[in-house]
């Protein structure tokens, strides 16, 4: 397994493979693998001939530097992860290489961006929508992988894709949770015992909508009340509950098949997202 | 030749060549084609097995919808051209196809684009930048072809692909000179034979001003006061003259080797640019 910091000898690696006819698969991460990411990167392996993975907590994403500076790095692990799953390459730019002094180029996605996460946390769908062109143009990737627990992010993303008439197949892949149902993500390490039972309320609320939306409740205000209830009991403070639609995120008054219950909610001050599209 | 309208349609063919080994070449223009692009098509022959050119009229990148709409588009003359010159595809998309209903996405390249005609074309360089970003990503070109004549725009691009990673070689052009010596340009077909005349002061007072700075006047201030004398004598509307750094833009107090003299000024309404960079 190659582990690459220079985008320039990424781009002519996988250039390389690409005149030999081999399909290059990118799954762009922050670090921190967990079996989320492990779906990603077994999804990408079954689908491509080469699959570079990239690592790099992207700073201009974060809305505060305190997140940024304390989300975790377990470098070695996410490696041997990497070398277990048959990974070609790890890409590890690192910040002062991706974000160069002078650098002055960003990227927006109008519209999409203003709600849920994007009102929250200002600025951060331009960094998203920033690295993962610079990901996507440096690998020169066939196909890269998603994870859906990111519900709005693969909304974006896809939108950017399709403007921007990038040569590359958007791979979105199911969530994958804990045995206990809780969304796999890398900020879950900083829930302490409680905070994290008390997380539990988000993918069983989420559960419990879809078997009121089976019985006939399609009311969307009256399904969102279910889990807002379910979350403050539970200590969780919300920040939105909504049922919207898959593509434009915008709510909707009437529930159905295929719209996406979006949950974001903290437990003990550690932001979970969660979601689920209704069947 | 083959004439495409679709992204994927383009996007597809390229790749295919670049999978037989074979260099794409693209150059992205307006249309209207004069010696200028004969010049960049000719290069791009001479440096690429395959050979791309783009005619699309972007309208996101004009500030005035009457500047857009009578921009001259001589699609029969333009493909012959391209047909003589050996090029392989002519990707000419239309602007539904390139931003249709719900389109989002914009780019933006902060600090260069502030000053010149970033100040005098609000959104300019936005467009310019997103749409050259979708043309070198459904082209997937390895080199792309522009014209020194855009000196900013040449400064921008390269930013931009430095920023973005974009695995691309740019290659600046010398810009191609009429017999007269006014750079061509599409606009001059706008010109009345009087304007036409008069415009005849810019490229004469920039070779003025080589001839100054030959002679040891290195001031800035003294050097441009020579160029926006002669183009006020002839009747010149003038937007900017200036001495500047190569790579910010930013002017320069005292000019030396390798700075270049930016000049936009209209001769009969119609806007034109030119610049030299000092030896």
């Amino acid at each position: 397994m190659k582990v690459v910091e220079d985008p320039d000898v990424l781009a002519s690696t996988t250039r390389k493979w690409q005149t030999n006819g081999q399909v290059v698969g990118l799954v762009p991460t922050m670090g921190a693998l967990h079996a989320g990411h492990q779906s990603l990167i077994e999804r990408a392996r079954s689908m491509c001939d080469r699959v570079v993975v990239s690592i790099f907590v992207n700073p201009i994403q974060f809305s505060e530097s305190s997140d940024f500076l304390s989300y975790p790095t377990p470098i070695d692990s996410d490696l041997d992860m990497c070398q277990t799953l048959g990974v070609d390459l790890v890409y590890r730019p690192d910040a002062k290489r991706m974000y160069p002094e002078g650098f002055s180029t960003s990227i927006h996605v109008a519209r999409l961006t203003d709600a849920w996460e994007g009102r929250d946390r200002p600025g951060h769908f331009d960094g998203v929508a920033t690295v993962v062109t610079k990901l996507l143009a440096a690998s020169r990737a066939d196909k890269a992988f998603f994870g859906q627990k990111d519900f709005q992010q693969c909304a974006v993303l896809r939108r950017l894709i399709t403007d921007l008439d990038l040569d590359v197949e958007m791979v979105v892949c199911p969530t994958v949770r804990d045995h206990d149902g809780l969304a796999l993500s890398s900020r879950n390490e900083r829930l302490s015992a409680e905070s994290r039972r008390n997380a539990l309320a988000i993918p069983t609320s989420l559960r419990s909508l879809q078997k009121h939306f089976d019985d006939g409740q399609t009311e969307s205000a009256t399904l969102c009340d279910s889990i807002v209830q379910a979350l403050t009991d539970n200590d969780l403070v919300i920040h939105y509950v909504e049922i919207v639609d898959s593509t434009d995120l915008a709510p909707v008054g009437t529930a159905q098949v295929g719209n996406v219950v979006i949950v974001a909610a903290s437990s003990g001050g550690v932001r979970l997202l969660d979601n689920h599209i209704l069947t």
